[in-house]
């Protein structure tokens, strides 16, 4: 069983009882408050519930995601605040060069971003496609932190690379990643803030479930990412799910923000999805930007100049603004004030 | 063959010379321009093509919509004229009484909506659930437009019903009917403007070939409506297609508007969707609302009270504006200005 | 409300009892069995559902089907009896002239069909494609069956076409008209069999509602036809949905059948998913032959030459009937007997 | 450059010509052929695409699979040679105790099924679900192995169990792992039989490139596994696509079979399903199976008991001899011979 800690408690509080009945237990932060693993059975989870710094009782079989829906609703990264403003992740599909890398850096930081993306490991569809710099990758998008100060939005591909994220300040969990188990529990255990995909054939209780591996497993925060679901609407990549974002915003406290880029898949179509996801609750954008899009080694018909992302930027916070802006007097019906 | 005339061209420029060739023809208007439909095959095409007035020569098993293409950019209704604000059609799902509808109408009026939509024959899943107040619904409607000026926008279900909708000023197709296309010649022929829905499955190349149809059979203006299009994701009644809604905005000349209400099924994520689709690039909303919503003949989960219509709508009009106003300076790296 | 009666009485038995409390009935049959429409509230339901004559009142409100629950199970139609063989019904996808229609006629009635079928007016996405001969199809149509013998299955596109059909044996409605409840209101009651298609977005509960208004007006039976849903795999036309197949046969008396053609799109595939479909059970398929497929006026790329039609049956009939041969003894573990 | 040699040439005919112009190479054998991976650019294409002994030089960023076409059409597995009759993979979902599995196995094996599978480490929505005996259940299912001669098809989740896999004879790659490319550059790499399930997102292209990267990094044979993919029809779990079984026997020489456990997600629809898959085409199936259904720790309601299991084989064996046996008369036109 799991036993879901008050947010005021810490396992301390409950460590004497556990080990007095001689229940094995080891201990896991979610945010701010604990989650504690116990091998008992019988009584024990009725008498755990009873105990006043617990909040809940998880019993294995449980069919409903729990933690996604304790989970604080505050959060900062960077300079970034929730609630503030628009949480804004950006950088190139891929780290290709240590010029288009850094150039893209500067310039998205120039523009005010919260974190830097950068592809090092690459999930792609056909072996013969380019696969990542790799390792190289990571030293790179280390020196760009170092020189920007821009925390870093990696993605990683299998649990084997986990050690080289050490200094990697989000780990980001692919969609096609999102129902590989296995790889949820270790980067959980990173205990690092984590960027999670929406896998585009998942329902939104199974994308809660792969957030809950998460949390279980010690990371403090999942932002959940819509970046569009499969239909049978095939003129664009994907299908941009507004109404997902909107149900997650009503009912999670987890950051929800949207990948536009790979739902539209051409950066003509990239500001309407990401004003769309905004229009629909979208709390930040994660957007592919490159120096020279046509010469990208990956994804090259959907990444935007850095001037369409700082028209882009521009406008999508506009209209954060405006949503969040209580103070705004009502206009008339001509909608105009 | 179908000739398109150039916009500043009429059918009785090029009429001496299809009488001299003795071929059988038979003149569309589209909007402010023609189209003539020609009973003439071997040369003739090419002859035709070669006309100065002809701006376009289609044939049979054209496999492309064309004059959605050639329509054009301004329309005004009521109210409204295109690219100054926001397209508003509201009203109760289904005619339900003299009462239910006046009292509807007059707030409707009051908040600003340019028209007014009702159901009066209902195309309902089950035979069991009630089928709509019919031709009585349509006197209703009709004594609604003459208290508060409203134009109407009503459901047509059946050919055989059109004679009935002489008055209403917006005929629409709904989404089940939109490839029902003996129903789009009938209706075309009426030369309303026609508000299509899109069918739930169709592709926005199969949605645009109906509008064709609208326009060819003489529709002045077809105004594009997409309701959400069935996928796996069935949390909310439909998945909102903003990806669609950019492509119809990006491509065509035809004004393209939204329906929340239908997509969401819940009146909750009303708003959300509708924000959604602004940030898309929508034109307009087409919204369900009932004095008492619980209490509704149909769609009772879906309809919106006045107050959270009045309030969705101050939000949408301001979401607009902000959208278009090209004056607003642009904000600062926090989002706010 | 709607009495459906028990099987072994007839409306006149329950007239007198009507007639006494002042209820406006109207009587309709479906298959062997009355269902009464009476225009009554109140206690009426409660009285009505007490008499024994009486198997179930429908309430207004209903949000199950019910009728096609209560569709007894045997049918024949021309040289096919329910359970004995496949029911086979074949021809052109158009009616093209009198040649094409009645060699295609001879071969199917020397290949043992059951039906022919052959369209009239058609349904095309788009208005430049060939809209079908019409009436003059259905002249064709009835000449080919006074010939052959056959009896005719021909789509029904519009109410307003429905006298024209009182010859034809078998009324099909198309995928795009199943929801288009008018038409099933009238065609149901020309008290014909009607083959029901599938919309490719119908839930199968929407697929039975549909035919719950069929037998709710006046038809005697339906055929419920899958023709393949639209889904992301666009490799193939439509993706043919087995299950539904399975889980109709399950869960209702009415045949089922599949539209091999439709769903694959392509000729080359139409046996692979016949075949399919008559594994997970389908009692007939619906099949488009031309004598000469690339000459094809609609369809031409998945129609089958009468010979690939011939080695489709003769294949298809084996498969069936080995799948009904409880007789044969099992088989070794290889596979062979 | 990846050069895909002829199939009578081994690597070693063309190590002098790769050795004396200096570029590094790697050898690899896709069942009896060998790929070389050589590491030379410009003009090296074009001179290594003249010899000889090279089938095809396949170039970074290549968009179609390659190897999946050149694979060859005879496998054999156990008592099963390709052909002969049908694959029988069967077993639990998860191997849940030692009489559990003996007991299936020996029923199993009694039943004349090809190979063993059960579930180690198990991939599950929830956290909270049952995850699996892990390397027991690696060490039962050895045991079941070397009691009963079965050969074991076992899924993989994690690079990090692969050492484990040694003695397993086919690995599985579930399909929420189809698009996990570091795992099945790993598996490739360990030169065994790997059955790949789609993924029910993923197209046909996408299913095929995952067997490239199987085949490329060293896998044999890889068996193709359709189990049902995810549209808007959610009555049964997936749906089967019946026509991508058809396409792909079509197109490509690796063996194709079908998972109608998951697909239908009910025992009351797996030989529906099974059926329906062998009619399209399908040339295995791999069944769960299970001593006592309701009791499993996963997978409950779509386990078969052994005699349901058997019913099916016996069914499933005599179709599948009805639809090869090209001995059987032609039947006539009632279907019956």
């Amino acid at each position: 069983m799991w036993l879901l800690l008050r947010p005021e408690v810490t396992a301390a509080d409950i460590e004497p009882a556990l080990r007095v009945r001689g229940w094995p237990y080891e201990v896991r932060q979610l945010g701010g408050r604990a989650i504690v693993v116990v091998q008992a059975n019988g009584q024990a989870p009725a008498e755990a519930a009873s105990w006043r710094e617990v909040e809940r009782v998880i019993m294995e079989g449980e069919e409903h995601p729990t933690l996604v829906y304790a989970a604080e609703g505050t959060y900062s990264l960077g300079n970034w605040r929730r609630g503030d403003s628009l949480l804004w992740i950006a950088g190139p599909c891929s780290v290709e060069s240590r010029s288009q890398l850094l150039s893209t850096a500067r310039a998205l930081r120039d523009l005010g971003v919260t974190a830097l993306r950068g592809g090092a490991f690459k999930a792609r569809t056909s072996p013969y496609s380019f696969q990542g710099l790799g390792e190289k990758a990571i030293d790179l998008l280390l020196e760009a932190k170092a020189e920007t100060g821009l925390p870093l939005c990696v993605e990683v591909l299998s649990e084997k690379h986990l050690p080289r994220y050490e200094n990697i300040d989000i780990l980001q969990i692919g969609a096609r990643n999102m129902d590989h188990y296995e790889l949820l529990k270790a980067a959980g255990a990173m205990h690092k803030p984590v960027l999670l995909k929406r896998n585009p054939q998942a329902t939104l209780t199974e994308f809660l479930f792969a957030a809950e591996y998460l949390l279980l497993y010690g990371a403090p925060v999942v932002i959940l990412c819509e970046r569009g679901i499969r239909t049978y609407e095939r003129r664009l990549r994907y299908t941009l799910d507004v109404g997902g974002i909107a149900v997650l915003r009503s009912e999670v406290g987890l950051p929800v923000i949207a990948d536009p880029s790979h739902a539209a898949g051409e950066a003509a179509y990239v500001e309407a999805l990401s004003l769309a996801a905004i229009g629909a609750g979208a709390e930040g954008l994660i957007v592919e930007v490159h120096p020279d899009p046509p010469a990208a080694k990956s994804d090259a018909r959907q990444q935007l100049t850095f001037e369409a992302f700082a028209h882009l930027k521009a406008k999508a916070d506009r209209l954060w603004a405006t949503l969040h802006d209580t103070a705004t007097p009502a206009l008339n019906a001509k909608g105009v004030s």
